[in-house]
């Protein structure tokens, strides 16, 4: 999407002299909203620390970041140990994120049946046709979701409001993001779209990146705090609620953004629409029951304690919000039960929770996306 | 409540020299938790700012506060006319405080009936009488809601967890507090009892005034952001949640902090019991219901996109969260409907919000509150 006039996607492969010493250029999330940094990346070491930082985050850029990282460890050497050893490192530095662990093993699955001199170039080849993959389900998703707004949209002559949770933007992926796919293109089609973004603590994805990347395309929003969604929902001043999800298990429950769980239990009692907007690489096929199976990332209680931003002189400062020597907890995720979720956004269209095994099926069909939509 | 080794009082009439030149010391609650500053107040516009800018908040404290303020404005004019406007601003300075009303009418109702050279010491003598009922109506919420605690707790050998939003701690009133008066009752016991801090953006009163308070008496506490509750209560790592209300219906419905009724759905979701503390004077008997009648204060935006703590060279400072530009929103309350209430602990007893208009005819018998626990 668009950065005031240039278009750009979240991670890209440099332009470079020799095929060996390729470079991944990625935008540094942790420097928005108030800086646009590009960070140019040569190392599996360096996409490591990019993602555990969170200058990449999103689950479908993971996957992208993670793919684009064993290309950049092929550079260094290319024996089934060295890989293995890079697999491993990539995996651990987000152990929530299922498409981390898809796109790994889908470059391992290639490499390994490849003779050590392809790898390299096919690692490359590899990495790009998965982050143009991704593109294209964003898009689908985008086209799928429009239909569901045009439809609460039909005969009112209010502007429709949409609620997000996180960012589940195009910052969170390739290109046109998950949740706001949708929002996306019902905005480009003149449908009169709001959004409330969730300042979503901690680290308040919602109030630097989804408000930025909204205000760069011109999407009318307004940032509230995460204790808010509950009472605009009451008051009517919510028409939907759309997400993205960290991974969603076979039967729709939701691991998401820590607080998802409470805007799902607010819009079901306000009979409010709750979408998870999700690529089919999010479902996690292996999980029945969310709650119990999917393990819940804690971080670092720094980003509950601290807090960063830009003061009045134009200075990036971190504060400390507490009491010093409070102990403080951050569990990353919540789990939203299938029970409070309307539907599942994906690349092949909205399914109920209860449907959503249906979707397996065509996800083996992998062209299907690409003839509906491209 | 204990601030370090000392006693002290949210609010209180400074000794001096002459009764016409009384002063009002206050805890200024905006300073915390970074440093302890009292603030010295010598007229009602004082008060009516201290008011505005919450260096005095909490429903119970606002009243006691606005008492102060009248026994203020009397040291400036004594006149039906003069009263009658300060009154008037008064009531302005916070529009959702039942309590300030409450306050306020009490005020007025003995002063008009004094000849005006009675008014001033009165005026002194009944908000002296408003705050000392505060105490005690808290201390009794505490014996109450201990009996609550220790039922919760019998039998268990794990420590006891408590979930609390905003501060309706000893800081919200004038002493001991109104939801955390039980958690107190409760530590000073033995009970191994450790409390979950919501953070509670905005303002973030959790994080700053409840770790504050509960840190200096020495409870054992974690701060979380306010998104986390409802993992917490899925994990069974919450036995009840306790908050305060700045205005209870006599159906029971709660308006509380921004934030209130998320919590509360999840407490339900999870068979979790959801207790608002609250003292009879913020029980409103004329709405009956809340989400209909309490109307909503919207706070500056500025509440929203900035915030201020300390960095870590030891200065206060003001940061802005969101890109340059962005609309907020920031309405500070929300309804938690009376369905989602398991009982409304008040000095009279805990209360299930079918039964509340009982403590009607209770809250009428003045005495009984001091009959039974001082």
């Amino acid at each position: 999407m668009k950065i005031g006039q240039q278009q750009f996607r979240t991670i890209w492969a440099a332009p470079v002299a020799s095929i060996h010493q390729r470079q991944v250029n990625i935008i540094d999330q942790t420097a928005l909203p108030h800086a646009l940094r590009i960070v140019t990346l040569d190392s599996v070491d360096g996409m490591v620390n990019a993602i555990k930082t969170m200058q990449v985050r999103g689950a479908p850029l993971i996957g992208a970041a993670a793919a684009y990282g064993m290309a950049l460890a092929c550079q260094a050497g290319l024996t089934d140990g060295h890989l293995q050893m890079a697999a491993s490192r990539l995996l651990a530095s987000r152990p929530t994120a299922v498409n981390l662990r898809w796109a790994v093993e889908r470059m391992m699955n290639i490499l390994h049946t490849l003779p050590v001199a392809q790898r390299c170039e096919a690692a490359w080849q590899e990495a790009s046709r998965i982050a143009d993959e991704d593109v294209k389900i964003n898009r689908a998703i985008g086209q799928y979701g429009l239909t569901l707004l045009q439809t609460l949209a039909a005969g009112r002559t209010e502007r429709l409001n949409i609620l997000t949770h996180c960012n589940a933007g195009w910052l969170a992926t390739v290109d046109w993001g998950t949740a706001l796919a949708p929002v996306y293109a019902a905005f480009d089609t003149g449908l009169d779209v709001h959004v409330w973004v969730d300042e979503t603590r901690p680290r308040n994805q919602g109030a630097s990146l989804t408000a930025w990347e909204l205000q760069q395309h011109g999407v009318p929003y307004t940032v509230i705090c995460d204790n808010a969604g509950g009472h605009l929902m009451q008051q009517g001043r919510v028409d939907c609620v759309i997400v993205g999800a960290d991974r969603v298990s076979r039967c729709g429950d939701v691991c998401n953004k820590i607080g998802t769980y409470l805007k799902a239990l607010a819009a079901y009692d306000n009979q409010v629409p709750f979408y998870a907007a999700v690529p089919t690489p999010t479902i996690d096929w292996r999980i029945a029951n969310g709650l119990r199976e999917i393990p819940i990332e804690e971080r670092a209680t720094e980003e509950v304690t601290q807090i960063s931003g830009i003061t009045s002189a134009g200075n990036i400062e971190t504060i400390r919000l507490v009491p010093e020597g409070s102990m403080a907890a951050n569990p990353a995720f919540d789990i939203t039960p299938a029970r409070l979720v309307t539907g599942i956004i994906t690349e092949y269209g909205c399914y109920a929770p209860a449907a959503l095994e249906a979707v397996l099926s065509l996800a083996n069909a992998k062209e299907l996306v690409d003839e509906t939509f491209i």
